[in-house]
């Protein structure tokens, strides 16, 4: 059966003040219609049913993960006792899943990007999950990019893949975040997508492959689920501090042969700074704002608050974001800085972070 | 004796989000060092004792002046039932200063001015009190201009006035706030002073010019004060709504023949915008904060917060003021626009205005 990995394990800075140590991004209401995560599922229910949705997230996030409002039966929130980046969070859920179904084939997807597309998205994931289930191999979903991004990995495809799902590619490579000129350069040569992070696979396909290129960590996760019930928290906290922290791409994906791409023009942004933010909602030459704002001869500006008004008087390119004890302003082009800005905060204020 | 009258009367818009409706500029704690009234008294105490210090300002500013905060007799603050300008407010008070003490000298200064070299002014003002009582006339202080200022009134020097006091110019005429190139103009002449709006005289000269150029309030005031102390507010009021508004340069000085201006190069500014205090506190080219702000390679920026942190991020020229409820954002060069944001901000939030 269709099943999928919402992985929600991420911490948030890069949205100060909004996002804080305690309030990660995969639960902004960034967009206006709620937070990302609901948005995360609410865009695969109708293909993938809540009661084979699952959710990999922090222990810390477990207030947050509320069954009831997310939806979702209580035992498909898997709780990671401590960070170790995407591999080990993937491996703990794939064996989650494949302990109630042998044969599922997964949707692996972050909690906090966005779709404009909804409907189309929901049409490339079942053609995605036929090829994964057809193939036994990874499909990635690749993005053909509107702008020379250097925020994103890129995804360079090889020939076209035949078989009965249409439209798909052999992966020829994957290419880490380029430098602006090596971004236009992709751009111009219509080989390249955009990597969105997310990703399908059957999970006997995964095992084997975990098996063959991160086998400490395929025997520390089977090692927690051996054994009674009672004792599987302590066995996972055991299998987390002997793991290491190691992403998936780096861990399998990139030594993978044989990856297929489905490409997913469907209005995908993963969401990474206020910047992105005010592009992915059509902000780009205009003012979008939430709350109490009011603006005077100001243009492509992005301004939110909270409670209270925030006044703006002639910016341009401007991010002004009031939220409960905090203000941050900085030039719109310069979002990508409020990350390490944040991270000083953190040091200098640790009630604020 | 010498008198001074502290005009309070004024009702800020121009440091909105920290001036309000109901909370003027001369109650904000602009410089760092407490409300501007208690340093406009600060710096007279020395010179004119507290007993001889008054203070005209609007009822509906009462409760802000308490007599024991402010450190002078309760019967020494003027309450007008409403705003008429400055000319009814200092037919006001001279009448209630000549009522005590018919020999009076009185110094009139604006409450919500600042002043860089305190003793420089208070000799300044020493030698104003003897000048106007020697010679009879009224004494502005001319403020000899550090650069092509455009909001602010001018005064053209005449002749050097001989006598006693020295260092005093007869005044050839005052000057409206001129547009840039005439500013360039006054200022590469040389005969020119910004008008501080501080002003000394006696108070017989003033009865006498006050029932030359604005008899009816003249009349309006007299008839106030005539009859028991009981009735004495419902007589005021009565004289308030029929006065006319009008301003004391218009009424009376620019009328006047025989003005002296007394040069005060003592680091006056009348902290009209939020650019001026930025200004005055020595920040052009530098970054002045007030409050837990974090900056990251800023320039030329005010940053003010009463409570949470604002951090600004890569902004030059920027004013970021957190007060209460409210945010203000504007580059600083345009500060002089805060006045008409805070009007519609009146209309469209009346709460917060």
């Amino acid at each position: 059966m269709d099943h999928a990995v919402v992985m929600a394990g991420g911490s948030g800075t890069r949205f100060w003040p909004e996002s804080r140590v305690r309030r990660s991004k995969q639960f902004l209401n960034l967009t206006g219609k709620g937070p990302m995560i609901g948005e995360t599922l609410a865009r695969i229910f109708p293909v993938v049913p809540p009661e084979r949705v699952w959710i990999v997230a922090g222990r810390k996030d477990a207030p947050h993960l509320s069954p009831r409002a997310l939806g979702i039966p209580r035992g498909n929130i898997l709780l990671e006792p401590e960070g170790r980046n995407t591999a080990p969070a993937i491996a703990f859920a794939v064996a989650a899943v494949a302990g109630k179904d042998a044969d599922a084939v997964i949707l692996a997807t972050p909690a906090d990007h966005a779709i404009a597309d909804v409907p189309g998205f929901r049409a490339v994931i079942r053609k995605g999950f036929r090829l994964a289930r057809e193939t036994g191999r990874f499909v990635t979903l690749g993005v053909p990019p509107t702008h020379p991004a250097t925020g994103y990995g890129y995804i360079e495809r090889g020939k076209p893949f035949p078989g009965k799902v249409k439209g798909a590619f052999h992966v020829a490579r994957f290419a880490e975040k380029p430098d602006l000129a090596a971004a236009k350069r992709f751009l111009r040569s219509g080989r390249f997508d955009w990597n969105s992070g997310l990703f399908l696979f059957r999970a006997d396909t995964f095992a084997a492959r975990l098996q063959e290129f991160l086998p400490e960590v395929g025997r520390e996760i089977r090692k927690a689920f051996e054994g009674d019930r009672r004792g599987f928290p302590k066995r996972l906290a055991k299998a987390y501090r002997r793991m290491p922290s190691i992403s998936i791409d780096y861990g399998i994906l990139e030594k993978e042969r044989g990856i297929l791409m489905l490409p997913a023009e469907v209005g995908w942004s993963d969401l990474g700074t206020w910047r992105s933010l005010h592009e992915f909602l059509g902000g780009s030459g205009k003012n979008i704002t939430f709350g109490d704002v009011l603006l005077a001869d100001c243009s492509n500006a992005l301004v939110r608050t909270d409670g209270g008004v925030v006044a703006v008087l002639g910016m341009d390119d401007v991010v002004v974001v009031r939220h409960e004890d905090a203000v941050l302003v900085c030039p719109r082009s310069r979002s990508e800085e409020v990350k390490g800005m944040a991270e000083e905060i953190r040091r200098r204020y640790p009630l604020l972070a």
